[in-house]
């Protein structure tokens, strides 16, 4: 175990995340906040001090395996976090840190899920911090810290999949540098360019920015209490709702449109079948609905897209209370939750990839029924799937519903509905952020208890980082 | 594929059915109920010629592979349910044949879901060939038929593998046939014993020996509205109870009993977790209803214990109203409903031996991460468990998903609240009966529309075939 590398790296983070803060400093003192912004500052201050005492000195040795890159990317989400919660806690909004973690969790994990009944009381900084946590987390930090640093490419390339969604990890160019950079350079244009349209459909400039924020890491995090419902406008609604689809494609199919390599884009099969679940939802959806609660055709698609898409790719912003849409549609929207965006995007979830994958598993098992002496593979994008994936997307899948079942029993113990309980944990699970019943578009998690708010911090650090890395942290303890 | 073969089994099936058939139309005679007898021996006369016309001469090569025993065991299900809800049809009860073949697809399926709002008022000829059919379909037609014939072992443990539930199969002795016997033989002993420990707590002859038909399939037709609870006896409680445990316990461990293999009995895992995870839940599920629904918690315990081991063995016996149980109550029975029984039982769901495989694997992944260069293997009763099992256990996992996804989304198109439609696909797909909310237990599946009975149908079946049947049957249709 390379421990001073960990320690490092853990370093570096703090310095990076306390320069994050800054902004959020100046917003507050902009905004007339002072004690926001001394607690910003304050924060960044210390965190600097800190970071720069334990990354003084580079360690000489700097490879690490994939073990201690899954460590890493755990650790890191964890110390993140918890000075990250500093400056709600120290503003002076009367929460609970735990609240505030919750809250910073819920950020940097990209889920959304909100403690707060009342966001349009909070300061404009604590309001600017929580929706940036969604941005800088949607790409990740580690990925954040790779573009930066010059280390070792072998090293990092275990760093960045350890922090990366998804079952694989695929370089664009054979540097992981030169990697983390062009990821991070299509996630700012995207990110631009969504403000300006927002800007120009008249939005203020500081709602822009903070919802571009929500969609970009699709988080979700409302900066209203009735979240993007509030502004009431077609023209909003297919913004966002377009740019949260486009902010769950994989980053590959970007980057193969920006090297013109157009022949291989229009060969990935994770975006069209991704894009194919979403037609097919939505279509199902508006039809459903039109027939109950729409009178107009347009609005049911209109609320039917804009739902989908901020479920499939686990934002969790919203514009109609679906709770309230007939069984289909929500069963249909409680699987989306499930299912997730693509691998290598900023969405949470299972991933469509990893989907894929059991797809073609269970039918190469009927194919080999049919022609049991035929030797079958399990082939995405043209490649042949290896054992290893295969055998760790199986892994995968029963782990997350270990910890999903674990949850759920805990979550049980504060006696909500069925509904309640089970989506709670799926909406943090899978990093959406509202679920049905109490914790549905129209609630929120301030009433469930210190327990399960507990719960629901690890489950959405568990969704965020696809259980391994955690794994990988049991295993030092028992293995060691 | 051998179809002569296949014709022939069929043939001999149905003559089987057809002798099965006769009790009940001599109970309907006894009963003065002459329309039912009349449907009963009608539908067996008629059974009896097809049967023998179908199974005239015996094929010259009588060899199946794994592929046709599978084919075997899901057209034998569907032939057996098509024939079995005649007589229910012809009976004169007011049924339309889709709720006939529901009702008795739930009885062969060892399901005991039901139709029928007010089961008191059905001809006791009725009553008791549904009950029968639980008993029958608990250890299997196909293994009742192998333990009759004598076809060469090799083609028989095909055919014995596809209906017997778990993710392995082992032959007690090494004549297939033979293990057919004694298998039968343990379950008629048990059953033979429950019936005389009921007869002497006082219950009518008749009720007992339908109520143990129903434990001894687990299957759950209650003859009774109020189903065990109508008897208001804790000794009945306790009997049924302990007789649910056991016959939910891998049959291989009496017959270790039976061969006083003493300490391979004491090294079985299954049974060990099985009655563990039963231990567990009855525990807190005690502690859980004494604080909010029971003043005696000796009543507390013994309510807990029948719907735990009810619901575990996948029976759907009950005796009290679970569904007015608090949450944490409620979501440990919904997920004892996934667990199912020990493999190589008369239970349902996904079974314990799978559970502890994927544990196992997950365990195994672990340890992995930790050293990576160790070598682990998945060991299952002490024998290593060969990679296609795991990768088959893993490729159920996914089946059985996508089943349950597809059969959600239709059956959520009735509209009623998540709860039922939920745990209506639940309930089915692992054979237990009862789920939650409309058809929870002072409910029935009666009011649900002509598609929703369908798919649960399928569900059933698919249930006790545990999926792979089917997906051959699907193969020869691509494949050829």
């Amino acid at each position: 175990m390379n421990k001073k590398m960990h320690l490092y790296i853990l370093g570096f983070l703090l310095r990076i995340e306390a320069a994050f803060m800054i902004p959020s400093g100046i917003i507050s003192l902009v905004s007339q906040e002072p004690r926001a912004a001394a607690a910003f500052f304050g924060t960044s201050i210390f965190m600097l001090i800190a970071g720069t005492l334990m990354s003084h000195r580079p360690p000489q040795n700097k490879t690490l395996n994939t073990k201690e890159g899954l460590r890493i990317a755990a650790t890191s989400w964890v110390l993140l976090s918890a000075f990250g919660a500093l400056p709600l806690y120290f503003a002076g909004i009367g929460a609970t840190y735990l609240d505030c973690l919750f809250e910073i969790v819920s950020g940097f994990t990209t889920t959304g899920a909100s403690v707060f009944t009342d966001v349009e009381i909070l300061p404009r900084g604590i309001l600017f911090w929580r929706s940036f946590t969604h941005w800088i987390g949607g790409m990740g930090v580690l990925v954040f810290l790779i573009s930066i640093t010059s280390f070792s490419s072998g090293s990092l390339m275990h760093i960045m999949q350890a922090e990366s969604p998804g079952p694989t990890v695929s370089k664009l160019v054979p540097k992981v540098k030169e990697t983390a950079k062009i990821l991070y350079t299509i996630y700012l244009f995207l990110t631009i360019v969504q403000i300006l349209l927002l800007v120009m459909g008249g939005m203020p400039l500081f709602d822009s920015i903070l919802n571009t924020f929500g969609t970009a890491g699709t988080g979700g995090f409302a900066i209203k209490n009735k979240s993007i419902g509030y502004y009431n406008s077609a023209y909003v609604d297919y913004v966002i709702g377009i740019f949260m689809v486009l902010f769950g494609i994989n980053f590959n199919a970007y980057f193969l449109l920006y090297s013109r390599k157009i022949k291989d884009f229009w060969k990935s099969e994770e975006p069209k079948v991704y894009l194919g679940i979403i037609a097919a939802a939505v279509l199902t959806i508006t039809l459903n609905i039109h027939q109950t609660s729409y009178d107009s055709i347009s609005r049911a698609f209109r609320d039917a897209f804009f739902q989908v898409s901020s479920i499939i790719t686990t934002t969790g912003f919203v514009t109609a209370d679906y709770d309230a849409w007939p069984q289909l549609s929500r069963t249909i929207l409680l699987l989306l939750m499930f299912f997730g965006a693509c691998a290598g995007s900023t969405g949470g979830g299972i991933k469509i990839s990893r989907l894929i994958i059991y797809f073609k598993e269970a039918k190469r098992a009927i194919k080999q029924f049919a022609h049991p002496k035929a030797v079958e593979v399990v082939r995405l994008e043209g490649k042949t799937v290896d054992n290893e994936t295969v055998s760790m997307a199986n892994i995968f899948l029963i782990m997350y519903f270990g910890v999903f079942i674990a949850s759920v029993l805990l979550v049980s113990l504060d006696g909500y509905s069925f509904d309640t309980s089970f989506s709670a944990v799926a909406a943090c699970l899978n990093n959406i952020g509202p679920g049905l019943g109490a914790v549905g578009p129209t609630g929120n998690y301030a009433s469930l208890s210190a327990l399960s708010k507990g719960t629901l911090i690890i489950d959405m650090l568990m969704g965020r980082l696809e259980i391994f890395p955690f794994v990988a942290f049991l295993g030092m303890r028992r293995g060691r």
